[in-house]
């Protein structure tokens, strides 16, 4: 494993600055943004270039020694916990814009770079790069690529798979791919892009990415639509997209996050009725318009007691700060906080509220749920503390219940957030054994030695699904 | 291999009349679309659901016998020519569209159903599939799904990738897996949809497809812009991009093409000008006017001589039917066509173009250039003589020129055809002996006796590039 003679030649690679192992080091990234999962890594290192990288793979895969790449470490399936020890590797020298090209319609940027940068820095210029999920802050372009993040753009402009067209990539034998290009088309052999995008750093390493941009919406307008119903918001839902209009976000809070999310951010949220819609919708202005008419007339249609439309830029933006500020709200109600992402065709978006209602009643635990209500992408959030240890029981139970539930709906066990080691116990309830199977030798083919980050999508050791030990 | 036993097994899975193994049976599908291929099947099998395909397949694995799923066979890269012999696996029994979701805004639908079909069918409820291959008549969605294809309206809309959701496969060991499905997001482990899409059926079956629709757009409008320069009309594509209009089509057709295609379809396309482009703009009717407006405006900016509006539906249709006819209107004028797609970033053209001309003046061979200028997407099309060994000799010379020029133009050997048996030897200017290796590998992990659809994407015998046999 990794012994002193290895981390000496770690260090000629990258500098003795960039490598640490002080015990305070390995702690800050023994944990990600999941509760309930920690683990010592044995060594942080931060290259400074795709040769840096690859050379320490090498090393890695000589010696069998786990890598665990990692952005800012938002991610909420335990993707960036070294469960098996070894290297964690930070992309904090990575962290370019190389190129912004306007004819082309690109951006290519190294993974160490803060979504929110990137996407100020495309906007800069009239362009636009959707996905936002709503750790954008802080997340890294690179852990978007791994996790294949999405966020509140996603149900018109799709999620990040959909706008990464091309990746450098370093392969667990430390071989430096280059997938793609700008190029708006491209099948030249097996897309090798899209397999990595969401692999969550199990198939190799992004060390740059080429992505596609669009023009930038020339407006955008904002909307509340408050309901004393549940089942009415969520049936307002499909009816808007039932009425062909695809609005750019169309997000769902419950009573408690309404109430949490206030409390926090002080924005005028209403917290006395069942259920919100926050609707945003973009394009020309006349569109625009014409869409939220529509829209509005939809809600009411589906009895909304009340619709507003947010009445200058500051107002909206602050409504959709606060939502994206639902997590760090509701964390501040009790130790533990449990955010998960159970998804469902969005038809099945009201009997999936309704169901994780009854599920937290029956195991006596409190579910607070928002999410991206247009993409059938619930975020069913569990407030619990962790030292409880028959609370954390029936967290777990009703937690299967509820995946149980997503995939009887036609549903998945995870719309955004991944695998990761947080929802191995469930993957067989998707892709069944013989996904698995199949998972595994992909997994093999690119990784024989396992040590691109092990134990997360597929676990490490056996084909059966293995309990979470918390 | 296929003897006597084997397949009366295999009569006794689907039936004796979905068997054919008559010489003119094997001599029909002995050949595709592509010019210069030809290899006699051992079978003609047309099985009637999914379960019959697994047996098939688990019969064809325990034996190592090829099989080649095929659609209509109208791709252009020998990709469903039996080139080791085997079982043809025709889709005319699994030719039913399933269900038309109009809430979800999904189509589930069979592997042989028409694309022009689907199209249809869904834009009679007000919705829209835009992926459109010029051989949309009689392709067929599986095809489609296996080549990636692309199409005239993909420059807005994207290609078949980005509408496949959900796929039901047989693995090449006979296992059923179900990916996706009526979900704007799914991350519960690798994403083996997209992997599935253009691999060509050579890591499974597709049994099944879940389809994204989009609302129809309102209305669309179609443009002729007339060019006496072929440097000013591939400036005017990146400079209408630029300018953030993103077209919903934008082909490009050089005066050899349009004199064949013109001569063939009589629409009354111009005969004399250098270059022509053809620009389409769907959307709102305000938006459409808007953009239209724009574009007209940047072209006579770059020197378009004439620029003209379709005055009615049937006047763009014809347009663009003539457009889809290209490759049967070239056809006409010598015995073989070598249809290819070069593509490179759309700011490069300009520079393809003028390469293209180059290198089959070089050669002393006679290109046309077509295509899907908006996504830098070229088709330079050979007119040629199978029969003419020098002067094949040099068309195989030019195509290696043009591939390279491609490459160092940062694009790639095929935009939308595939690699099939025809750019095998061109593969690795794009992807490199890593990034072939890494396929192989990926390709051993689904399927180790190399049954499905053998010799195409990566050749079967060795690791090197291996010069076609005409």
């Amino acid at each position: 494993m990794l012994n002193e003679f290895i981390k000496k030649e770690l260090r000629k690679i990258v500098g003795a600055d960039n490598v640490q192992d002080s015990n305070a080091s390995l702690l800050a990234y023994s944990y990600d943004a999941t509760p309930g999962f920690q683990s010592m890594p044995d060594l942080i290192i931060s290259p400074r270039n795709t040769v840096e990288i690859s050379q320490i793979v090498k090393i890695c895969n000589e010696h069998e020694i786990p890598i665990v790449p990692r952005g800012s470490g938002t991610n909420l399936s335990a993707g960036t916990t070294p469960l098996h020890g070894g290297i964690v590797l930070l992309m904090k020298h990575l962290d370019k814009i190389i190129e912004i090209d306007e004819e082309n319609l690109t951006v290519r940027a190294q993974p160490g770079v803060i979504t929110v940068d990137l996407i100020q820095a495309v906007e800069e210029k009239g362009l636009f790069y959707p996905p936002d999920p709503s750790s954008m802050k802080i997340s890294q372009i690179g852990g978007n690529i791994n996790e294949n993040s999405g966020g509140l753009r996603g149900l018109k402009y799709g999620v990040t798979r959909d706008y990464v067209i091309g990746l450098e990539i370093v392969l667990p034998n430390g071989d430096i791919i280059s997938t793609g290009g700008k190029l708006a088309k491209d099948v030249a052999g097996y897309d090798l892009t899209r397999l990595i995008v969401g692999s969550e750093g199990t198939l190799g390493i992004v060390t740059e990415a080429t992505l596609k941009l669009i023009p930038k919406p020339e407006t955008k307008k904002t909307m509340l639509a408050l309901f004393q119903n549940l089942d009415a918001a969520a049936k307002s839902v499909s009816a808007i997209i039932a009425n062909r209009i695809i609005p750019a976000t169309l997000e769902f809070l419950d009573q408690p996050t309404l109430q949490a999310v206030e409390d926090f951010a002080q924005v005028g949220l209403p917290t006395t009725v069942k259920a919100v819609l926050l609707i945003e919708q973009d394009g020309t202005e006349s569109i625009v318009d014409q869409d939220m008419k529509k829209i509005a007339h939809i809600c009411r249609e589906y009895e909304a007691i009340e619709v507003s439309i947010a009445k200058t830029k500051e107002e909206a933006e602050a409504l959709t700060t606060a939502r994206r500020s639902a997590l760090s709200a509701l964390a501040r109600l009790r130790p533990t906080t449990i955010l998960e992402d159970a998804t469902v065709p969005r038809s099945q978006i009201a009997n999936m509220v309704k169901a994780i209602e009854k599920i937290a009643k029956k195991h006596d635990i409190r579910i607070c749920t928002f999410g991206h209500a247009g993409d059938g992408n619930l975020h069913p959030t569990c407030l619990t503390d962790i030292r409880e240890k028959s609370e954390m029981e029936r967290v777990e139970k009703a937690f299967e219940e509820i995946f149980q539930k997503a995939i009887e709906l036609g549903g998945t066990i995870t719309g955004e957030h991944g695998v990761g080691a947080m929802k191995l116990p469930y993957l067989h309830l998707k892709v069944g054994n013989a996904g698995i199977e199949i998972m595994r030798k992909l997994k093999h083919a690119f990784d024989p030695n396992n040590i691109m980050n092990p134990g997360k999508v597929l676990a490490k050791a056996d084909r059966k699904r293995v309990m979470i030990h918390r």
